[in-house]
């Protein structure tokens, strides 16, 4: 009756915990959006534009990889003890996000 | 006296003409950013963010790419008119540049 | 003493049902890279063998790919049974591996 | 009568003074396609796969990088200081180059 499966996963994600640290990190990158916004305003060289740019990418990568991990090993996981179709179905979810990281 | 090579690069950028669409571009992706930190507020499903975490991060590489398009056709090919050490100098940087990109 | 969890990844591993299709890729592979070779000594055109070099390095990601979705669906499914500490072991190689594939 | 931009891109590649070194460094990739196969033959673990796997992608990305550079430096270069639609098109198949090492 009480699903733990799905329920680690539906009602608690993997990256409740650590929420307020995602959050953080979001907002830095929003900052670091807007900085651009003023690099560009301040016709500023575009090589340093780029680096900037990939700064961004680099940061939001990172976020990406958190989140994979912590879905890994709450809401992956607790599928891989249930097994069957919502195992498979996990796995298959988790390929796809991770083939388009790995793009 | 007139250096055209380095002009055409550090007075006017390869990206000035495009200036206010890559603002609007920048603008866009400052908007994404924010509906990440709302997903995460709302605890919406790891794989939803990381889904638009990746758009994210698509659209910016599409950014680098379009800057990197403008500063070979204005300032590499200023340069590599002009020749030597210039020259050398612009390559070495666009290639770290197209380095990181590819990382 | 069955070890069902680790056996299952030990002994047999995530690819050994398919060992004959990674082999057959892995054989199709190393003619692509003979032919670049062969395209280095004929002279050919520099951005022509760029595009063969980014076929290869697709195909072999496709390959890695594809180990990745086996190991998950095998060895850390059963490591995500036994829980605990192989577990977690598990999880962090695996995170290793997804972020050399996503540099 | 004597076309130096072309002449320097078709006769002579940007990557001639150096073939004998990336002939060198595809003998030594088709080496490590080599012992993947070994592995798979000898049922090594799949993480360790995966990593010599990604060593090879590696190599491959360094040796299109190389291209890339020694390109830049001669055919695209040649084809900036022709100028017009010459120097568009080598542009344009750059960028297209680029894009797919960005991946």
């Amino acid at each position: 009756m009480v699903d733990m499966g799905k329920g680690e996963c539906h009602a608690v994600h993997g990256y409740t915990a650590s929420k307020g640290s995602y959050l953080r990190r979001m907002r830095l990158i929003e900052g670091q959006v807007r900085g651009i916004q003023r690099m560009l305003e301040a016709d500023e060289y575009c090589i340093d534009i780029m680096t900037q740019v990939s700064a961004i990418t680099s940061a939001l990568k990172a976020v990406s990889m958190a989140l994979l991990k912590d879905h890994l090993e709450h809401c992956v996981a607790a599928a891989a003890r249930e097994g069957g179709e919502v195992a498979q179905e996990k796995f298959d979810e988790a390929m796809t996000a991770i083939a388009r990281l790995a793009r």
